[in-house]
């Protein structure tokens, strides 16, 4: 296995997995962990869409996780997607995952429209022109919608989804309105999401969304996931999605 | 003071309020109380709107816990609003309160649009034609969306607000990509939302939402309020809300 200067192999302490990150480009954080165990409420899903799919963080998740045959990730940065394939390579999970170099735009050239079960995405959360700048080009693309925007996101996974197929996303909170009003919009009824609080008692920082394809109209708040105990360790539930309960 | 057969005298138990409730009408529940509180978070308003006043609970408490000087209260049903007003006058807030008996659609007939600093509503929570319906009409008119909707409260508020003028409700978590989508396309920029849980660790079945004529795009979901301890007694933020702590 090739590793370049500036790259490491992180042990993710789970299941044996390794992956390969380079300090110049957007390191996954817990949020890509989170949501990678969210959209596993998805049991059935036979195939899955990991849209902006970066270092394959949340593709090599599912791949282990869950019973999907066939995930596509989908990545436009071209020296990040092949840095996940030898991630995915480093795991032996070519046979269930494929990245995808393309244009999110492209999707459906390369997929079928109305063939996936799942589409999950940690996107960029902050609009173009927004948010420090002071940040290499790898990291501006993952953080910024400069590449696509939430509406591009939905627009594609509406069409790669099947009728009734599940979309997964965690966001900000403080665009929770232009996610919940878009999602509509675009016929991907939000269905349940759930608020990421830092601590107990604090403002919910991050959300998690389940939306349906065609689904009818009536959304599920769940229960609070609070990631650190006072004492500024992680909680019993968050260790228990890191594997470490 | 006269009350009718059926009707009874509560006491509030807070600032020696007292206000009539009549058992064949819809009877405030903790709701009112909440979104009584929540809204006080307006300091400077000098009037205000309670859109479907009923008892006239909301306007009874603003009156009560702010500096407030005129709030009107808009009832369509006609028994509903005498009785509030018969409620206003033990209080002796007639010189803060005005009971309007009119549709909620002729509400610019009455009050100047772009006069009001802040609306308040505890709307009908169903859609017209859910739920169940061996109600009589009265209750029936204060849970369902019979003689308005979510959508026309909205656009009368928009209405009566001055510019940045504030708009405060509490409704069902359910409908929450309804109230969300539908301000926004209003105008009315949902800036603040609190969730209502029943217990610590259920899933919330309210949401208070604060909301600006004209705002800036940017939401805050606040820390969770619970109601109920484990062993079924109110929580401490509760019973301050209630004047107890």
């Amino acid at each position: 296995m090739k590793i370049f200067p500036d790259e490491r192999i992180d042990d993710l302490e789970f299941n044996n997995l390794k992956i390969i990150q380079n300090k110049n480009f957007f390191c996954f954080g817990i949020d890509s962990v989170l949501i990678s165990n969210f959209c596993t409420k998805n049991k059935s899903a036979s195939n899955a869409v990991d849209i902006g799919s970066g270092s394959g963080i949340i593709s090599i998740l599912i791949a282990s996780k869950t019973k999907t045959k066939h995930i596509y990730g989908i990545e436009i940065q071209n020296e990040v997607a092949e840095m996940s394939k030898r991630s995915i390579e480093l795991n032996h999970l070519e046979d269930k995952i494929e990245i995808l170099n393309i244009d999110l735009k492209d999707a459906t050239k390369y997929i079928n429209p109305n063939s996936i079960d799942c589409v999950v995405t940690n996107p960029p959360y902050m609009k173009n022109g927004t948010g420090a700048k002071n940040e290499n080009k790898q990291k501006i693309i993952a953080r910024h919608e400069v590449e696509t925007t939430l509406s591009e996101i939905l627009n594609i996974s509406y069409k790669l989804l099947k009728d009734r197929g599940e979309f997964f996303m965690i966001h900000r909170v403080d665009r929770l309105v232009d996610i919940l009003s878009e999602m509509r919009a675009q016929r991907l009824e939000p269905k349940e999401i759930q608020f990421v609080y830092p601590y107990v008692n604090k403002s919910p920082n991050l959300v998690m969304l389940r939306a349906v394809k065609n689904g009818g109209r009536e959304l599920k708040v769940l229960d609070p996931l609070v990631v650190y105990k006072e004492d500024g360790n992680y909680t019993d539930e968050i260790l228990k999605i890191y594997g470490k309960k």
